[in-house]
């Protein structure tokens, strides 16, 4: 590894084809002196397709964060679109933490004046929408697509959730008046480059967005705010299975 | 208990003295054919002043309503204002979920224009932004206080935080233009009626609003939502830690 | 009626039929000691559906807040899904005034993360959407509906608006992705708890929802802020036909 | 008064000094061919400060419309800072109405980035905060000011409220970061001109504003829209005091 | 010209055609004691369709600013929907300055609970988007439709592009539940009045809303704010091409 | 240069000095394989403080965007805080545009949840405030801060800017609840590192936040998008001394 920095990228379900399509991509997009440290929880769920999938992914992605913290890596990535986690992370992180939902619409918006998501189960729209509220782009998005499989359906290597990613696209490339389009599940890294060219827009993927992202803001200097309201988590006796957290 | 229908009221946190407390106050206010059983994870946090500490107690938070959904209780309460694992307890509950935070939120809106809100930690303020723009409240919220005590000098026995709270009311009412006063942790339950007589406006516990809530969606025959986004967990393996939230 | 505390519900328009379907929707859900006095104003409008029939209303329920008042209610319930007069209503009264509209709204937002309601003339539509923004709602209801029926069609005996009630529920249920539904009149108290039971998602009136909220309130100790804007108004000779309301 | 067109301005309170200021406000401004119209109503409140003199005030804004409209009356100011009864008022007009609340606030957009408001007694402020959400100029306001007397000391021949409308306009150009004031009361129009020359930025009073609206509306042929949900109100018997408005 | 007052109206492009339309419409409703000047830039594009085009007009509307004050006219009309250069041109600006895309969105709120926009090309609306966010309409805006034609289709003498806009103003009517609808385009300024009457509803021009703006502005004496952000542009040595604008 | 990619990094304003001051700040984040191409206009105005110079810069931006174009640059960065002409040159542009203004703001949510901006002259607040809210981060802006100094008092050699920028961002951190402060004017960029080690939290400088991002979107192949309404501007003569843009 020599002198390089080290990104870690927290898959923060337990699939680790998953989590293997992630690293894959985040290598592709890495900068020569950046190296990817795909990681997944050793516990928890093998899919996130919910608040309650989210809640306990949250865990996982904390226990990764301050074990790649030991490692000293310079940043972290959260490869799960819905970002669970993330403020927490940024609590318990020295160095930048970047989500995979918001690496994504951040772009979007620098390429485009509206953008159009397409992700996995429609109940996870609302998490999507509930982000896009945070994060003050809800005029940015101008509609929200579902292909009404699982996320662990991109894994199955049918390729038939990937046509279904794939048409959505379409369809909203045309019907929504979207200049770009967000994939919204880490499991469709691997197609964002493809169907840019296909279609002729940006389509954008979150975990080489993050990447970069990460890398921006460590070249910048910039680690994850220190002072108010991110500072490091107050010292606490951590009962239980959370005493490895302490 | 004979028929009476339970109430579970949840601490997040693993502190007994404030669970007794929270208890106490929701049972004060309980309608005669409602029993409240207060309770609090084994394992977790003892006092939850920031996202890191929320997103562990949120898992404490979801044993808690699995168990309670066994014993049979008809609704839940989420008894600490960040309302820590509130949508992910939704798709776990069969019956009303309602956190402090929201419930004290509501019913401020109805008796006042505007209110103030007056919590613990500095750190702490941002949550309940958040949740003021989740829930759709940020213009009816005029000012946000903090006493700069932590969670647990409220149970501490000196006095000194409940004073603190006294204290940052009273310039609330006369600095905010404000009609009602929210307290902002649920280690504050037992204070609101006090204030609310001695400063001659609505000063608003969400441990109580919320047990109060829960009865009356109960009464509508109103649960959570099983058709959409709140519907039940998927099933999945959980796996190591988390198999008991299978 | 003993040492009942007295609940006063308002329907702002003058149909007794009217009155008398929201009185027994209201009675049927209403604690053991809650008593409830179903009134109309003597003088106003048939039915309420736009601004000037609101404008009207409002004085008649000014007035039946005063006179309720004078008996000694502990709270008041507006029974039209526009809430008029609302906040008048408030700085007449001591105790607590709850708007079906709101009640509704607010029960919703707890058990769904999105609701849709369904109302009756198309033109009502733009008042369910002023509310929604000034409650704060906006963002938690993903459609509006109307069954294009005038209010009295829901009391003329046929069945046919309630039908159609039913039907529109039905289509939005599939269609909104919205996981509860919100009935936008007074006269369609007594469809909720059957609509909830065939459509197995909840089907939210407001009549009933109020009335556990005014029970809450007053459970809780809570009545109208009279400290800031919604204090009692300032003393002046109110001339002719207004006088009463001196 | 040969072929002029005629405005009617409506004082929506009972006080026939309030009447003749709006009145000759009104008059200074109005083009050659404009006729003004100034009145008030028999019955109703002395002066408007919170939201039950408002509903009051409505009825008689709505009857003067009415009689307005039989003496063919062009166009309709309704001068209450508050613009009570305004949607009411477009249901029952033809022509344009034109709150003076709105005509101020649209009119201090165009000549500045950002205004404040100056108005008289504190609790009217959330009238004027409820207007600017609905009208869509919160972004646009940077400070409310309240002068903390009734309205009717603008009428008492003191001058004092005069003068302390002037300085809170001064100190509100030299803190707020505004380009303009809005006078928030009718009873203010006219004080607009000298501190707009005193001060040396645009000081706007909505009785003018409004009129130069109500000529505009009329010269482009605009008049209230009947189609959707400003149309006339639907028949119906109103009962008692309210038979005239039939 | 005697002692008219004049008023500019500048075509931001610089097609002649075009601006004799607008000129023709603006007279058509100005008062007997204004004087129009219609004007367009000796530069730029020729028709308006997008960013990169208003820019460049910016430029022009600049130029015509400047010499429009030193010709001593009273205001300013900017007359392409987009608005172009509005706050640049304020800063020049003495008189006040109305672009007609704001005009007549003012107007449209004023007549109708909500509107809905009519225009060109379809890469347009983003334009009108972002004007609606900024000048605070997007809740008064129902729905944006293009005819998918290019600007100057409005002056090929085919009548086709007019009747494209008529169609689409029907099926705004029939769809939108909006009662009113602002025409996106200066060449449409000869349209509104008869399709006001055909419709039967508010169709709303900004040009002949601009002018009627632009003199009440004056009659009320209130030009641009100098206090603050609007105040004239600092002195600078502007180089090259832009000299004539020091 | 070798086979380096080039980013063109455009100082709006014609100050030699500054494009320096811009330049190097950029070098210094850029990577190993990222040549910087640091350019001005030839014509314009020496500083940008208003709307009527940023019309002006938005000219120099386009003719330098290009000519970059035309050297087979990969993308741009506006280097003026206002981002002036923006979306016109992502018309333009084919590979990426980014605004120092939004890099900046972008960064700062990614590492605090609100930050605070310091400018230079308080007229150029409502640019940022504008930029806040067409970007969506309004929410994310806990206040604004301007020193009272003209732009190019950075350049002046004596440091007094430098200092007052420096106690500004002190006074932001002890008194907003920022985490971060992003420094509002292109010719504050060889600030931010010191200020964030002598401050111990984010300072951010837009210029080398936009070289980043800029790199960012080349590495993942991003490009502005072609789709919609940001293809390139439709083929029009342009005329006078506007030819050089055809």
């Amino acid at each position: 590894m020599g002198n390089k920095r080290i990104i870690q990228v927290i898959n923060p379900n337990t699939s680790r084809a998953m989590t293997a399509t992630i690293g894959a991509a985040a290598r592709a997009v890495a900068a020569a002196d950046t190296e990817i440290l795909a990681v997944c929880p050793g516990q928890g769920v093998p899919s996130i397709e919910g608040h309650f999938d989210e809640a306990i992914a949250a865990i996982g992605v904390l226990e990764q964060v301050k074990a790649g913290r030991a490692q000293g890596v310079c940043g972290h990535v959260i490869a799960c679109f819905g970002d669970p986690g993330l403020l927490a992370a940024r609590e318990l992180a020295q160095g930048p933490v970047v989500g995979i939902a918001e690496a994504a619409m951040h772009m979007a918006t620098l390429v485009a004046t509206r953008f159009s998501i397409v992700t996995t189960l429609p109940r996870t729209l609302i998490i999507a929408r509930h982000l896009l509220q945070q994060y003050g782009f809800e005029h940015h998005c101008a509609a929200l697509h579902a292909i009404d499989l699982p996320v662990l359906a991109l894994e199955d290597g049918s390729g038939l959730a990937q046509e279904k990613v794939r048409q959505r696209c379409i369809q909203a490339m045309r019907e929504d008046g979207s200049g770009a389009i967000v994939l919204g599940c880490g499991g469709m890294a691997d197609l964002a480059q493809d169907l840019t060219r296909e279609l002729g827009l940006p389509v954008i993927d979150g975990v080489t967005a993050a990447v970069k992202m990460v890398e921006s803001l460590v070249a910048l200097g910039l680690g994850t705010s220190k002072h108010g309201d991110l500072a490091f988590p107050l010292k606490k006796n951590l009962s239980g299975q959370f005493e490895s957290l302490s």
